[in-house]
């Protein structure tokens, strides 16, 4: 498993160019993808303006020798981000949030051009939902909420931390939020439910990526496929 | 002005029955409400649970000896909650955040079986607007987000803050966000526009309050007159 994404990640690096602005994604598989950039950068000279997605990726590029750049400075769009995903589908829709990241990934993707998966064939599913769908949420009233998404059959669980110096055990995002997860199973329209949270009062982003991936990369034991919407 | 204020602030707490769950709102006309309310619980030994919609509505009702529970041990919703408006239209749609306190505001409002604004007549308009819409989004990414209002003329300005202590001395809500003000002067399609801005990446809530207050108490200089919808 680790060896197809570390194919991805190399193959995604492919795509960078001198020049470019390039979003730095979260995940043990984007993780390859930042090491190999960082070595093109060190051995191709080549010159890239980087943002990131979570604290965790900062730390990793910076310990690599990429310099990250501060999103509040860059006028116009990102060429480029790269980042994992927990779920797609063929219409590549999916689900991120796994690693607690997805309000910076979804605030970098909505400013880039182009924006590329980088997963392994496990990922790929006939109808999105199996893995738990991620709501970030203001902790004001957040225990409304849950309650809320139990009362409509959602069946949530809060993300707890490892650590136990936060507040309750809980997960708080870089930005200050809890995590409640959703654990649906199936979701049967995507964008439906993608509008609905959107509209919930006390949401502030949710783990569906609807018509943001421009391309996924898939590594299996067959090799490596590039679907292209 | 103050006077009618107060009016409504009086008219309003007259809502309150005894043993009600009750959303405390924030504002000028709203710090009347709190204190005839608590009046009420003084001198009537009304027995009331009341929850909060800022750190400035907790601080003057605990001064008045009401006692704030925790929003998170409410099981199952408001019975109340009395807030004031910035703009009001006929269709008792409205815009909120003046005071910086929108999304707890929205947060309580959603969970409250009836829903009440108190204002005096000059918040009431033909069309909504000319108040600046204030929309709450999260720090990461907010420049970015600045610069796609300022592309898409909606004229945002940044709400800035009195004190010298919080970062470039601007505001920042009870949930650590910032608020960036929509000069738009006049919104065409109030539904439309909160739909978009619910689904823009990076905001955390707007201050367009839809098909959400029940009644709206209005003092002007000819009395006080109550709309129910």
């Amino acid at each position: 498993m680790e060896n197809l994404k570390q194919q991805v990640g190399i193959e995604a690096a492919r795509y960078v160019t001198d020049g470019m602005r390039v979003g730095l994604g979260t995940g043990s598989t984007a993780a390859f993808f930042v090491e190999e950039l960082a070595r093109r950068v060190r051995e191709e000279k080549l010159n890239i303006t980087a943002v990131t997605t979570s604290t965790v990726t900062t730390a990793q590029a910076e310990s690599l020798g990429i310099k990250i750049s501060d999103l509040s400075e860059l006028e116009g769009e990102l060429d480029l981000t790269v980042d994992g995903a927990d779920e797609f589908d063929s219409a590549l829709n999916g689900i991120k949030g796994g690693g607690g990241a997805l309000l910076m990934e979804k605030i970098v993707a909505s400013l880039s051009k182009d924006y590329i998966w980088i997963v392994d064939e496990s990922k790929e599913v006939a109808q999105l939902g199996k893995f738990p769908l991620p709501v970030e949420v203001v902790q004001f009233g957040a225990e409304n909420l849950f309650r809320k998404f139990e009362a409509s059959g959602y069946l949530p669980t809060w993300r707890m931390t490892m650590s136990d110096d936060n507040d309750n055990g809980r997960f708080i995002t870089d930005q200050g939020h809890f995590i409640i997860d959703l654990h649906l199973q199936k979701i049967e329209n995507a964008e439906a439910l993608a509008l609905k949270l959107d509209q919930t009062v006390g949401v502030v982003e949710h783990g569906l990526f609807i018509n943001m991936a421009k391309h996924v990369i898939v590594a299996g034991k067959d090799g490596i496929k590039t679907i292209t919407k």
